[in-house]
């Protein structure tokens, strides 16, 4: 069975777990560890525990339990002291508080939701992510970073403090696996954040798996304004350096104007720059109009990639490369 | 199949199907619904949903799932805004709210815990207890009623409000029981309060099960000060308008001297005042010590009945029936 690993947030991942899990495939997540917001930043604080928003998401879209574990996963209370709270991230962390182990506190969950596949914690060390602007200011974790506007003035570095070790796990994945992909998502928050912990781009350097970039169907204007495909994989490059993508799957199809202009004011549609042979334009849009969650920022995702078309890509690409070998 | 029902709060059902789930029985627990105290009584009062308490101890009592899912079930959080709130309680209210339904609530955690038995709430109406003392106060909900010491002079009324309507399936499930169980606990708080609800008593007078009452090993003073077994009966007994009994079970294990005077001031040891051959003594009592847990009320249950021994003698009692027949 072919190892596919996906590398991102919760979101992102979610997106590209949810459609590969209907192949027979042997499927990994590694899962960055910075988010501070919301439910997970609370647990974080209070508790001590290791960030289980983003955890919790792939462990739903690997699951074939029943829709009703899924919505209990994703439950977030209303009301009262509980207000924010997500209950799967209340399990995640109860479970790990319990044991003494987030890896372990995966696995009860992964087993609950009969999950196909593996979500794997890029780090097990607690760290955040910090963002020294040009101006010297400090951003102070995901959160900061994801709506500060001042980020359009430059920063002179983005580290993860202090700096953490990977999951040795996910060193072995990333080297026996036959195609990484990294899932889209914020690319300051939730991808970066993968390379910044030690050792991961080394052995994504030396992995002789097909390596697939998802470009994102939009820019959040506060985090990256105006990018272009190409300034996301010359970024990139920048902390891993070199260029290892073999693919890169760009969208080709068109969502609604109303849709784009809803947006505006927050993102703008990521435009291809790239002329290459790898670059794959590909209607990989999300036609289905999203309802907006109770509790969800506003307009989150309501441009989004389509799980189902997203996937087949992956797996064209998957087929080519063990039919040329 | 023989089938079992036991009858009353949380601990004393734990306690009673803990030890009979090791035998060949078709099981039912039926919970009273009105504790109000702890996490229970900030879910029923932020979410409106149903208390969870009681069934959870239910629940995991009658679970074969690993001891992490147990320990789950009743980790309590000890630290920030989540703290004094149990885990397995958060799940039943979460799973109540997605589903609109208490009871499937409970099928669900039941399917989790992979329990041998059902869980069924007395009621699936909301009420309160209240009692109204001699000197005109009112109590209000289980929690006040078990830790006032005004009850001492005497009260006039023992009511639910509103009036509940008995669970259909537990007017169902006494009737076709080859044995009623009604379990340890707290007179006025877990046993009197499932006699309230309409439906229940008349079912208790009708039913061909043999009936057996469980008699507690210890009186909490503020309840029920210097009770002996015989008061108890007769306080039922106002209740259901019958003494309904086939069997009383009383320990005559006697528990450390110590761990009397430990408890001498909440507690005094159940006596004996009945010399009838329906009246079985037997040695019940836990002589383990049993570690005071976190977060815990102090002494609660310090002395406490042998779930397996207990079963023993129910065991005893359903065989002697059936060889009669």
């Amino acid at each position: 069975m072919r190892k596919v690993l996906t590398i991102g947030g919760g979101t992102g991942n979610f997106v590209v777990l949810r459609g590969l899990k209907h192949f027979d495939l042997d499927l990994s997540a590694v899962v960055s560890m910075t988010d501070n917001g919301g439910s997970t930043g609370i647990l974080r604080d209070e508790l001590g525990v290791l960030p289980p928003g983003d955890v919790r998401q792939c462990l739903v879209a690997l699951s074939s339990s029943s829709k009703l574990m899924r919505d209990l996963m994703n439950y977030r209370f209303e009301v009262g002291g509980l207000q924010g709270h997500n209950f799967g991230n209340l399990l995640l962390s109860s479970l790990e508080k319990i044991t003494g182990s987030f890896e372990k506190a995966i696995e009860e969950v992964g087993k609950i939701l009969n999950i196909n596949g593996k979500v794997i914690p890029v780090t097990t060390n607690k760290t955040h992510l910090k963002m020294l602007l040009k101006d010297g200011e400090l951003l102070n974790g995901e959160r900061e970073i994801s709506i500060s506007k001042n980020i359009w003035n430059g920063f002179t570095s983005l580290y993860l403090d202090p700096t953490p070790k990977a999951n040795p796990q996910v060193i072995k994945e990333i080297i026996i696996s036959d195609m990484i992909v990294f899932s889209p998502g914020g690319l300051y928050t939730s991808l970066i954040p993968n390379l910044l912990v030690t050792g991961v781009t080394e052995a994504l350097k030396k992995t002789k798996a097909k390596k697939v970039f998802v470009a994102n169907l939009v820019n959040k204007n506060t985090q990256t304004p105006g990018f272009k495909v190409g300034d996301y994989l010359k970024e990139i490059e920048n902390y891993i350096g070199e260029d290892i993508w073999d693919y890169v799957i760009v969208n080709r199809g068109k969502p609604s104007e109303k849709l784009v202009k809803t947006y505006a004011e927050e993102a703008s549609l990521v435009e291809n720059d790239l002329d290459e042979e790898r670059v794959l334009q590909e209607d990989i849009i999300n036609k289905e109009l999203k309802k907006v969650q109770k509790g969800d920022l506003l307009n989150r995702n309501l441009i989004r990639h389509d799980s189902d078309k997203l996937a087949k890509v992956l797996m064209r690409i998957l087929d080519n490369f063990y039919k040329q070998k």
